[in-house]
């Protein structure tokens, strides 16, 4: 890689731009800075990068183990050499997304206003803005158009926003289980897991870092809340169905029909757990509410065609039989206004019982849907092997 | 009526038995009460009862104003003159359930051996244990058969209890919007509420009754987690789609965008701060296990056809297409070991957009099968006019 990074203190790659990044909100962001991995060579033309955009709870380290949790990245499944995203071949950027909390600028970073943490203060942003951060660092690796972006859930609307603002700057857009705008029930879920954060006494109406405490109980609940909308119910009566384990010896559980617990339980309490170890509370209140805010046919006079009027980007849309969250019907209407602009589009369905998170998970035929798509697409790039 | 009712202090109707209650959980509840309400009039064989058995937040005020609330009984479109339930014919009882907080014995109740509320330490209790204490309720009334027994949701799993247990006491059963067991999905979403409370901490480990709070923020986020699953998301589209309201003047909400809420998030937020001026955290934990707990097959060694063999009882099962908490698969499955025991049985899907809550709301349809299946059933009976 031929240009600088700089490593801050907190450790992870990235780059600070001292000019300003405008948000739709009206707040001028400056400096602002962007935390980054990269995998595999950039080409000496520039024309093999892919953009990788992550979901509500992801972050850069999509293909490497995660430094805090020491887990594998969230999709290595996908990106590394051989993958779908092949490494020997694409230079594969992953960026934590604004208003995140892996060192790009968000509610934890420094307000220079005042010297604290931004905490509630921090702006709202959308994924316009988000998109629009991620267009200053690929400029800033020197890549005047993206050979691909990819992403799942808010990963997909960061595509189809990058499509929609950037069509010259992207050759091939993969948004894959999301939706053009996000639905009544999907806010409401998002409220329920907002209300427990600010239900949280050591919230402490977002100021939380000047106690050196988190709202792990109120964060904890609505990654609970959110995990179960993550799978589908034909999934989790596969994997824990009505079965009982042991009771952990908490008084709180003594009333536990019998001394056993669901499975279940025990699952949905562990994911909150480790959640709340790795993830910032008032980064989930941005997050969860740029997604809110995202409605794509808002801005071009509700026709979602006119959002990608004239593309010349190929799309490749791909959704899950058991996705309640972002069903199927989501990603065909996309795929309808798609092709009422003329788009280059395909879209495949693939069947699962494995819910939303199949995106994330082995799922074979997608992944050799992803590298078929790509591989069309870089002969009609004529991009070099 | 001919039989004796004494006023509790707390104003609700009801009958305390000195005698105990063996519950499944080895504890016996000595005294027991319970709350009920009667709308109609008993005639004179006795044979024209039916006894409507509510849902998880429910209670015995079916078809009048409610007390605490001052708002129409749950279930005034279904019990009332001229109603499917007609009480110019009918003699409709309902009970508070045991584990209540509207005068039957549970959680708020006086445990007789400290003197103080029983709290976390009132003992689990399971849909059978509540049928069995309905069963005393509607034997003290004089009551040796039930013409029907009708209910939705957990009030349906109920009547499946009844069913099994009693068949020689239950001429007509409607479950409703209901199943034979809740899967994982449903314990799921019950655990974020149970957690959700759990991480209030005027919960206080469940003695708040000292303090005299009440842990109102984490109820109310139970709530509205389990208001989603009530609604089906074409009724959240149709009801509030993406619309904005404006943002309530709290410091809280400052960073919404633009100074707008979406109108989702203030139902929702209304639904929980609505709710926990009537329900108290110990019921709500103590019910929600209870329907966690049901399972009516595991009782049969897993033949759900061999709860009901040998009924002459009449079943009438309904759902709703749009009901994806207690779907209709739940209810064919049902209808299948139904068939399977030679039962009677009638199964309707009903089409609606309104999800689970239906039940509960406007649909013509419903009501006119309810009460045809029931003026079917009273000429089998042979009950007057």
């Amino acid at each position: 890689m031929d240009h600088p990074v700089t490593r801050a203190s907190d450790g992870h790659t990235h780059v600070t731009f001292d000019d300003g990044l405008a948000l739709e909100c009206g707040t001028v962001l400056r400096p602002h800075t962007v935390a980054f991995r990269t995998y595999g060579t950039l080409n000496a033309d520039k024309s093999n990068a892919v953009l990788v955009c992550h979901a509500l709870t992801g972050d850069q380290y999509a293909a490497e183990t995660h430094p805090l949790t020491g887990k594998p990245g969230w999709w290595t499944t996908v990106v590394g050499p051989g993958r779908p995203l092949d490494t020997d071949r694409f230079f594969v950027i992953c960026a934590n997304v604004l208003g995140g909390c892996m060192g790009t600028t968000g509610p934890l970073s420094i307000n220079p206003e005042t010297g604290d943490p931004w905490g509630t203060d921090f702006p709202p942003v959308t994924i316009r803005d988000m998109v629009r951060q991620q267009k200053r660092l690929v400029e800033h690796l020197g890549i005047k158009r993206l050979f691909a972006a990819v992403g799942g859930s808010m990963g997909g609307m960061q595509v189809l926003q990058w499509a929609a603002l950037y069509p010259d700057a992207l050759f091939a857009a993969m948004p894959i289980a999301t939706a053009s705008y996000h639905t009544a029930q999907n806010i409401a879920f998002h409220e329920v897991g907002r209300q427990a954060i600010f239900a949280d006494p050591d919230w402490a109406a977002g100021r939380y870092w000047q106690d050196n405490r988190i709202p792990a109980r109120g964060l904890a609940v609505a990654r609970m809340c959110a995990h179960i909308t993550y799978l589908s119910e034909e999934a989790l009566t596969r994997k824990f169905g009505r079965r009982l384990q042991n009771a952990p010896k908490d008084p709180t559980e003594a009333i536990d029909l019998f001394g056993g617990m669901f499975q279940v339980q025990s699952y949905l309490r562990h994911q909150g757990s480790t959640f709340v170890q790795r993830f910032d509370a008032n980064s989930y209140l941005t997050i969860t509410r740029a997604m809110d805010y995202f409605d794509l046919a808002a801005d071009c006079g509700s026709d979602l065609a006119a959002a990608f009027k004239g593309t010349r980007t190929r799309f490749l849309l791909a959704s899950f039989t058991s996705d309640w969250l972002f069903p199927t019907s989501q990603s065909r209407a996309i795929a309808r206004a798609l092709n009422r602009a003329g788009a280059n589009v395909s879209f495949v369905e693939f069947p699962t019982d494995k819910g939303h998170d199949a995106f994330l998970l082995d799922e074979p035929d997608f992944h050799r849907t992803l590298a078929g798509f790509l591989r069309g697409c870089a002969v009609h790039a004529s991009l070099g092997a």
